[in-house]
């Protein structure tokens, strides 16, 4: 029991993404440079994507340059195509991430293809990040359930999931988008993935909008999953994902693994001042429970 | 999987005792309607203790006799004494629970007695509860962590489970009061007392605090319980246990329980119109996150 756990942190990217109002550079900063006293390795900074779609990330190569990204291997910037991919490079990421999904629909919706199409578009991307010594993650979101087709089966998941590991991907992310899942689906997906990328290859990445977060998180370490994406204070939610709630809040995921007796690199205390800097610095409104309780701040 | 999982619905008694704030003996009689409209079997619809100590319950009697309790072996009150005991069979109760803990700290708090006091104190009260041909449940408070005492080993849960079982009780509802525990802690106590009680006649009764509820009552099913206590909206909270949160909310147990595949004789929308009517007609803000993704309420 005494195994580590990797948390991803995804705030500062998947979790600001989507904000309609605008996010001071300083305070994205700020929020990186938090987490990182808090003891974060792996945290996603930022996007190199469309500012005109994405326009909360366009300050992402400020924030790389003031916190340091260019030294860390853990830092993680998402990328859609080989402009972003360069950029990526041009900045010194060390790692990237690409997104597509296990449905058609959700694709089309949030990337603007089919998942098949997607894939070919990733393939050349993917062979110029590792040739230029980059790590790549894969993202693969609607892994049970998609806001416009309905319930995903095991299946598709499992096809994009070994796609993309063939193409390169170190790391696959199966996102929960919708937070609709309960465990016994979660370990039906997670299990079919199994079957061709290895567990210490996947990370688990879930929402909370039925309170099913830290339940799925406890099924996928039960099923041996040992990287979790997680976001400080819950931020997060996905405009083309009508009704979903945040990710699994950081902290919340922290009091599971350090009940269970799971080594995190990440410390509680500093991880509050992380989510207090988000509710007083950047007025959102932080949705965990071990924030309230601990903190007495919102919920 | 199709199992079938029996919800214990705490809300009219565990939930509101603790109020401040009056409640209308309409408001309670029209929670208890709901409920059973929802399906409910087993509803906790109040306590004969002192009404001056917890005058929130001080109509159980009413509120019995309004909603055809007498004719309802599911309906359940919690009693402290023989006299309260006396009144619940006067008033038609067919089943009655008595409420003991693991911690003496918290026991003496909460009950007035050590632990080995209260049972010595129920004794004769479940003898004569068995005699009247009533089923009695006991509760054992704090299984993992007190407020007073810290950590709780499982050893005095297992005693105290054991011994209300020698007595009669036919159930034994496990209180992770505070709601800090995570699975694994609960794995452990679950595990020591079913070498004494058999794992149907055990309930799960977790708070959450800490935003580990689902996933402690998602462990104590994988463990084999069958039996959990609830509350419609999240309802609760202990004034013996400063800064605990409500029940887990029984509409969030009802969705992991569809979603995993088990049966159960609570439905959805008819328990969250009872959980809307909490919110409306009793001014509680519900606390649950599938009552916000279902209905936009609170949260």
């Amino acid at each position: 029991m005494s195994e580590r756990v990797q948390i991803v942190e995804v705030g500062p990217r998947d979790g600001l993404q989507a904000r309609k109002e605008p996010i001071a550079t300083a305070a994205r900063i700020g929020l990186v440079e938090h987490l990182r006293r808090a003891g974060a390795g792996r945290i996603e900074v930022g996007s190199f994507v469309s500012p005109k779609a994405v326009p909360r990330m366009a300050d992402t190569a400020e924030v790389m340059a003031a916190t340091g990204s260019r030294q860390r291997d853990g830092d993680m910037v998402l990328v859609a195509n080989e402009r972003g991919l360069d950029q990526a490079i041009e900045h010194g990421a060390r790692s990237v991430a690409v997104f597509t999904a296990a449905s058609d629909a959700f694709a089309e919706k949030n990337i603007g293809c089919t998942v098949a199409e997607s894939l070919d578009r990733f393939r050349p991307l993917i062979e110029k990040a590792k040739d230029s010594g980059l790590f790549v993650r894969g993202y693969v979101s609607t892994i049970t359930d998609c806001p416009y087709a309905g319930r995903i089966a095991p299946a598709p998941v499992a096809d994009v999931s070994r796609a993309l590991k063939e193409m390169g991907c170190g790391e696959i992310s199966l996102g929960e988008t919708l937070g609709k899942a309960t465990p016994a689906r979660i370990a039906a997906v997670v299990e079919a993935v199994a079957e061709h990328v290895p567990l210490a290859e996947l990370a688990a990445h879930f929402h909370d909008t039925y309170g099913m977060g830290i339940a799925n998180v406890a099924e996928a370490l039960r099923l041996g999953i040992r990287t979790v994406d997680a976001a400080a204070g819950g931020l997060g939610g996905c405009p083309f994902a009508p009704g979903a709630a945040g990710n699994v809040a950081t902290e919340d995921v922290l009091y599971l693994l350090q009940g269970d007796g799971y080594e995190c690199d990440i410390a509680m205390e500093p991880l509050l001042d992380a989510v207090a800097f988000i509710e007083r610095e950047m007025g959102i409104r932080p949705t965990s429970r071990v924030y309230k309780a601990l903190r007495g701040g919102a919920c």
